[in-house]
């Protein structure tokens, strides 16, 4: 035998460093020589007496080994003896890298409208939508909570918790909502998700069927058309005014939804306001048809003029309306803590298929950001952030109308971003892709759009990771970018629209 | 305007306490009023002075709530004054609990699938497969690496990371990975899941399209089926022997697979290991067909018997299998990390799509896991648990020797359940049943079938949260519960095969 899998070494290393056991090199050489047929089916193996004394090694080294091999199914044993199973043609391909007569492997066809969209963000930069001031978070309050949290319930959560969450998180939520979004709901009603992405894949999974119709703002939020691939729904792009998603009344009739995604707060990225005309006959028409609207509460909480304007949720009782919203930029994206609030009249359906498809868990964390709440932390953390981030729009609204006088500003009543319109010659993705290479990192306003038009040209200019000291030399680079871009589509470089 | 909207009161407590300011509740009245019909559309409001001086509030207050809801869109402001908008027929029905119109609202059809097969459990109670023993984790040695992490990552850690978790962790996995169970990867191959059942969810979403086809053991694992079902997929229930999963020849070309899920170090309920003959047929079939395996190693790590069986993934190279795992079980469940290695050929077609359906996060506990792994904390935690999960289930096994002489036992090679093969006449649900009423919490083995046989009923028992001098006296309480459900059968008052 020793001429077919070669001499086993005492104390050879494997790949830790740790030695290898004689036992384990006897098995492994073994199925090496069985899948590459150099010990073919059928083939006797030596009694372990005899194998014992040919390697040297002692007879129960080599029965355990036997016993591991007839376990997995590489060996038989009878009354006559051990033998090499009948192991399928398969062993005499084991050692090639790729079968010839392979089919065309396939991947699911949603993977397309990711590999054809997608377009490339830099968090690190500055000038990133949607990245919060983390050097202001209150680390210290926030492992105070933490430490709190162990030491009232370890070992007890490291087990499996409520699929929905904490119940004393989905109380703290609930409790916030109501009093600083007028949300109409109590904590049986909120279901923690991995953040706000979760929440709105929840939703299609709860409400919809493949090929069912989903309406989403055009331009709007890329994670609601992600939400909306995932489902295999048919997306219908719904255009933004300065009111917010216009819905032509015949759409209710030629394309009726099931889903409908907005966010009526600060409409994202164009910040418009959903009127409470349209808000009203969305609810209405919803019922009327038996849709559901999602409504994404974003970055409501970042209200920067007057009072914060309430969810569509709680406009009228018993609203169609589920709402979306998320820890990540209120507290820290790596957090991972968002949460949908049901309608009261989708509990009793969707508690079974809940408890299946959640598992709860990340407990310290839910019980120390329920501590954060209810000890008044989240709230002064939020008042100084919105303080913050005032600070910092006005830095930033400043610096463009100096670079860019003529050029149109959207939003600003609430959030983290503006948004600054170009003209159509010059694109925004060249502009872009030049700012990131400059370690700026606005996004393509086209980059928002399903069916992108000359207005979904521009640049959407985070400033919640941007001190305000530096916010003007990164809008003279900014300005700089467009210019260049501007002065190449002159000398006829880049044609008008091209993008790049 | 007193008459229609009531009179303001100075320090109104709100629900938090804190007092309402009066601004806020001329805005509230307002828009009450006009929601309820009795500010009806295109009624004049008085010029802010006015209104300032019937209420006794500054003119300011008046002009910022005026401003908001024209923000929100109640009222329109134009030369002539400030109107109410034209709102929707809806205002009227505002107040109103339901629509009498409203059509049937519908939910997802994959939720009857959920709602028709779940069984309840309790994970406080002894004897639950699946739980491990909490109190013996190392919480010092764990707590000590989640400083680590903090001290090292702080407030970097708190930004989004990388989509498919943190490099360091990645590289953890792959190298424990390749040592302790044989799998073939590097970092670049392993996605960081919330968990098991993330991985399975994922793998259905980037490879198969609605309709497609499914196989899975039977009985077998819930969470399986529970992501086919979220996938819209036709799910072939697949028999299991003593050898794993029994494929009929055939089924390659009646049923030709997209995905096919197995459990092979250690099937779930059955502890069947699936032989080489099956490995090596299953991969060069799903290779000819353009399948793909999901090999899930839930308790691959807690090998009691001989050398530990190597992963399927690693048998050959560049086999079409996706390698699911978990630290549910042998850290904690509340720390939801699992992960998922994909085959190297699929790197390149799913990068982009994983980037957009992945949020990364988390980032502490994944350094301070990487940390745990690579200091050695990990593997040492394995090897006590091994030894600890080892006695428990010797002290099963002699006390189901001891009350259920006849009973045919299965699995015990790996993990932290032994499964009870009861006769038809006894039905496993009415002994789990009446057991949860005793705190014990066996799962009924006919709750993992799709097509329950007369060979699905038993009780699968678990040994990984119950203590080695508990087990005896669990053990029973139920045979008592199966000598009450015999009973019941032979006093007719259950009859042969009845469910309960």
């Amino acid at each position: 035998m020793i001429e077919i899998i070669g001499p086993l070494t005492h104390g050879a290393p494997g790949l830790g460093g740790k030695p290898v056991s004689l036992q384990k090199q006897l098995i492994e050489r073994l199925q090496q020589a069985i899948l590459a047929g150099r010990l073919p089916a059928g083939a006797m193996l030596p009694s372990s007496r005899l194998l014992a004394a040919e390697f040297g090694v002692s007879r129960n080294t080599v029965v355990l080994a036997y016993d591991h091999l007839i376990a997995e199914g590489y060996v038989l044993a009878d009354r006559r003896g051990t033998r090499v199973s009948p192991l399928s043609n398969a062993a005499s391909h084991a050692d090639t890298q790729q079968d010839p007569t392979a089919s065309e492997v396939t991947f699911a066809t949603r993977l397309k409208w990711f590999a054809t969209t997608r377009t490339a963000s830099d968090m690190t930069s500055v000038l990133t939508p949607g990245s919060p001031a983390l050097d202001r978070f209150p680390l210290g309050a926030w492992r105070r909570s933490l430490e709190r949290a162990m030491e009232q319930g370890l070992p007890q959560l490291l087990g499996y918790g409520e699929p929905a969450g904490e119940p004393a998180l989905r109380d703290a939520i609930a409790a916030h909502l109501r009093m600083a979004r007028g949300v109409r709901c109590d904590g049986s009603q909120v279901v923690i998700t991995e953040g706000a992405q979760e929440a709105l894949n929840l939703c299609v999974s709860l409400l919809t069927n493949p090929g069912d119709t989903a309406w989403v703002e055009d331009p709007g939020y890329r994670g609601a058309k992600a939400a909306c691939n995932l489902g295999d729904l048919r997306t219908v792009p719904m255009r933004v005014d300065q009111e917010g998603m216009v819905v032509p009344p015949e759409a209710w009739r030629l394309s009726p939804p099931k889903l409908i995604y907005t966010s009526p707060a600060h409409q994202y990225p164009t910040g418009a306001v959903l009127s409470v005309a349209r808000r009203l006959d969305l609810i209405a028409q919803a019922r009327r048809t038996g849709a559901w609207l999602i409504e994404d509460d974003y970055d409501g909480e970042f209200r920067h003029t007057g009072e914060p304007i309430a969810s569509m949720q709680g406009l009228v009782p018993d609203a169609p309306v589920l709402y979306v919203g998320s820890f990540s930029k209120t507290m820290f994206p790596a957090l991972r803590i968002g949460f949908v609030v049901l309608p009261r009249s989708m509990l009793v359906q969707t508690r079974t298929a809940l408890e299946e498809m959640l598992r709860g868990g990340h407990r310290l964390e839910q019980l120390a950001l329920a501590h954060f709440i209810e000890a008044g932390e989240f709230g002064r953390h939020l008042g100084r952030m919105r303080r913050l981030y005032r600070e910092r729009q006005q830095a930033l609204r400043e610096a463009l109308a100096g670079r860019f006088e003529a050029a149109q500003i959207l939003g600003g009543n609430c959030g983290m971003h503006l948004t600054l319109r170009l003209p159509p010659r010059i694109s925004d993705r060249a502009v872009v892709s030049l700012a990131q290479q400059r370690r700026l990192n606005p996004r393509a306003l086209s980059g928002f759009a399903l069916q992108p038009g000359d207005e979904d040209n521009g640049l959407v200019i985070g400033y919640g990771n941007t001190p305000a000291e530096q916010i003007t030399a990164a809008v003279n680079t900014l300005a700089e970018c467009v210019r260049e871009v501007a002065g190449a589509v002159r000398r006829g470089r880049l044609g008008a629209g091209v993008k790049v």
